[in-house]
């Protein structure tokens, strides 16, 4: 297993984290998180998400975060767009990348997004269409989620994921992930379904996404880094979570995934005792909020740390 | 990878768990942990340890734990012994199993145990004659722990765990495990140093036992079951630690392990809901401490749901 090739960790915290927190933190604190990510070594973030701002108020500040991202050199500004309206202000804003979720589940998909997951394909079709005739270079990722089982629905068949893995990109998208939003994947079937989604979808499959609600987090990281992925999704003090998942809270911490990658000596760019210092701050603007994570309260091991 | 071999995980939580927690809990709470354990399918359950009374007084009724275990068909009951003494105890008490503990780290055996990890290289051969004179069929398993890494001393040679791991079936222990007590191990670091043991002790070389200090318990867990080992310690709600390794607490959880296992579709012979009821009880009689796992709040998938 090749440990030099460098490993791509997007802070989702100000989307994902954010959108499943009720209370509402000022765009100054969004800001300085941003901003104390980008020290800490973070080049993809995800800052938020064009959804209409009746239904998430606490991300309505989204171009003001995209604006104030896009002023940092190198860093790689994520957004995430439900449908065509959402990628059109995602273009407007000047995001690098805007992230389309798409459920494999028949039924997580209406429930979430009241379409289909075939009306999701022809909608990223649209949205490919709107950004080429743009002049845009705004990449489109889809994330496939509920790729590994659903809430609603339970099993999600692997080539039902694998057909729209290819539908996909039939589509337009410019790279896909696979999601375990809800915390069902397993590590062998991530490595299996990662392995598969290769053979399909070569290095267009550019993402790993996984919740740490049962425990299996960082295992699950661990089988797609085998399986081959190097881009992965975490979420300063492991917030984050599926209105439509109960009990599903925590995507893994960026600061336990740097961790893990850190402590196999696989390049990531990051600065741990950055990402503790802003796990800190960013439990105290969350004060009262179930976090998660492990390693900030142990700290490095010996072994780590730079000799005194 | 097969996934039809059966996996053994042995409750460690009446030793290692309780080891660590200062209060004394009533042998009557011991005595309904071990048989609600036993109800749970748990087959190996480690029921405490022959240590002067003074030292661990948690500890202290181990014997009687010991003859009430062994009237539970077909468990096999392991009890720690620190040195010759208390494997004298063991052998008197009728356990199946005496742990004696090796630190791979010569500072950390210095520490623990106040002897040089030779001097317990020597006294596993005086057990072993002791075993053998006694007539006794207890097995005699040293758990070879700082295998990963020490607090104390930082990194361990992999050569110098390889070369404990020769000198302790030479000095005639039945099995050995790797232990990472302290929460240094990585899962790459898991497989490479089984595999290496494996060619060493073949299948002498049968426990794997992880803490989750730092969040990469199951990640190591899991990459321990890639390398082919199919025995695990594990304490119901994750308690446990050493303390010699300060902040480092948390045995990978009974619960949690007996999930991942279950979701890759490997035997365990371990009833869930019996598992978490008895994580409740636990939870209730420890009432203050820290507590770990994350499958007791989210529940089994739907996926692994018996059809309503």
């Amino acid at each position: 297993m090749n440990t030099s090739t460098p490993v791509i960790i997007r802070e989702v915290g100000l989307r994902d984290g954010l959108q499943s927190i009720v209370r509402t933190i000022p765009t100054e604190q969004k800001l300085e998180w941003l901003h104390d990510a980008y020290a800490a070594g973070l080049r993809e973030i995800e800052v938020g998400s064009f959804v209409p701002a009746r239904l998430l108020p606490q991300l309505a500040d989204t171009a003001d975060l995209v604006a104030s991202a896009k002023r940092l050199p190198g860093l790689v500004t994520s957004v995430l767009v439900p449908n065509l309206k959402g990628a059109q202000a995602a273009l407007e804003s000047g995001a690098d990348v805007m992230l389309l979720p798409l459920s494999a589940s028949h039924a997580h998909s209406l429930a979430n997004l009241r379409k289909t997951p075939d009306e999701v394909v022809a909608e990223i079709a649209r949205i490919r269409s709107l950004r080429d005739s743009s002049g845009s270079a705004c990449l489109l990722e889809v994330g496939l989620s509920t790729a590994f089982g659903c809430t609603i629905q339970g099993a999600v068949a692997e080539s039902e994921v694998l057909r729209l893995l290819h539908a996909v990109l039939d589509a337009g998208a410019d790279r896909v992930g696979l999601a375990d939003t809800v915390g069902y994947a397993q590590p062998m079937q991530v490595k299996r379904l990662f392995e598969k989604g290769f053979a399909v979808a070569g290095d267009r499959l550019a993402c790993g996404h996984f919740h740490d609600t049962r425990g299996l987090g960082l295992a699950n990281v661990f089988a797609a880094w085998e399986a081959g992925v190097r881009r992965f999704d975490a979420c300063t003090a492991g917030i984050g979570g599926c209105p439509h998942a109960p009990g599903a809270s925590g995507n893994v911490s960026t600061e336990d995934t740097a961790f893990l990658f850190a402590s196999m000596g696989v390049p990531t760019g990051l600065d741990f005792d950055a990402l503790i210092a802003l796990r800190a701050r960013v439990a105290q603007w969350l004060e009262g909020e179930t976090l998660h994570g492990a390693v900030w309260r142990a700290g490095l091991p010996k072994t780590m740390l730079p000799a005194a």
